[in-house]
């Protein structure tokens, strides 16, 4: 495979997948987004998702349907179960690691694979995932453990390794803060009113109140900008 | 969780995966059956996925579609390539360690991670997957190593893991020749004409002349079994 390197992209339409896709775009690949219609209550996030890769320029957006909602076990997918609201002190329950409601079983397990599959075809040998560390106090699927286990697995999965290829997670924006992930995108050119973080959106609008709202708000707020998006209420 | 333990079995309507199947339903598991609609040119194989998990007794079967005909790269998903035909000397070949054009890209990554996240939502550690010898000479995602590598990531991937859990991922016909297969799931009063094992079959019945085909035909005889379907011609 000639020309630029490829990269499959995981997007979800929120500001931490917009950053790090600018990311990978700034350090030189073409970078093939993955977006996942996988029964979440917040399914608003995938027209924000295709809004950043177009912004983005993206040589191909995929959008797959998966059905965990299925499996349930999630506030994230199933209406039966509420979102948090109002936890202001997220950051230090966090570290208590309690994991929160709105954990999916195995998603990120799930949406890396399906990046391998398509890496694989693509003749790319990287992917990249928006976790970082605010996301890696609560949920087991976003810590760096998970992601080097990944990366062996992906190792041993494929065709493309045992013919002696080396496959790369890239987590660029794990250690970073929301400042810091913010800064970052702002400096890229990322328009952040394109991209959607909340869990529970009211008549489409994200509720300020849920767990990615707050952590979303105090990082435009440290990082002495605006956040663009229009809130409820 | 009280009563009889649970396990996610990954059931695709093969030979192997219903002898997986009866084997962790004899040591005592509660058997949850999850098979795929992946986009497979042999999808009459979920047919006999239903008979077999019907016949074996599962409190709940589910089957997932999944888009892998998405990605393409693969003969049994790509209607373009052609399924290898009648390669009498298969396992030699496999030894030089050729994959073949049948191997569908990152497959039992996917496959696993479904079940992991199901396995999650029952409270269940423990899944089994019907890989074996004769497969992993050919298809990286059949080795020990590879199986090996999913279990590590398990046991980082998820909550019930992070809460003191260890999943395990059961391969118990990994080591056995597909005689071997045959004759422990006709011990166990598998009716292996509920099975389906053709990669291309004609006019719904097997071909009798693709690998699949080829290698089950060959287990039968070894064993000394009559191979209870009817092949096309």
């Amino acid at each position: 495979m000639t020309g630029q390197k490829r990269a499959v992209i995981l997007l979800s339409g929120g500001l931490d997948s917009a950053t790090t896709l600018a990311m990978a775009r700034d350090t030189g690949f073409a970078c093939y987004c993955l977006t996942f219609r996988y029964g979440q209550r917040h399914d608003i996030e995938i027209a924000s998702a295709k809004k950043v890769a177009t912004a983005l320029g993206t040589p191909e957006h995929r959008i797959i349907d998966i059905d965990l909602a299925a499996f349930g076990g999630s506030a994230l997918t199933d209406l039966a179960l509420e979102v948090p609201k109002n936890r202001e002190n997220i950051e230090s329950s966090a570290c208590d690691k309690a994991i929160p409601v709105t954990y999916v079983p195995a998603r990120n397990t799930i949406f890396l694979s399906y990046a391998l599959a398509w890496a694989e075809v693509l003749g790319s040998f990287d992917i990249f995932i928006g976790v970082n560390a605010t996301d890696y106090s609560g949920y087991p699927d976003c810590r760096p453990e998970f992601i080097e286990a990944f990366q062996t697995l992906a190792n041993y999965a494929t065709a493309a390794a045992q013919d002696g290829g080396k496959f790369t997670i890239h987590t660029p924006i794990i250690e970073m803060t929301k400042a810091q992930i913010i800064q970052t995108g702002t400096k890229l050119g990322i328009d952040y009113a394109l991209t959607h973080s909340c869990y529970d959106p009211v008549n489409e609008k994200p509720c300020g109140k849920c767990d990615s709202c707050i952590l979303r708000l105090k990082g435009f707020k440290k990082a002495n900008l605006t956040d663009p998006v229009e809130y409820a209420d």
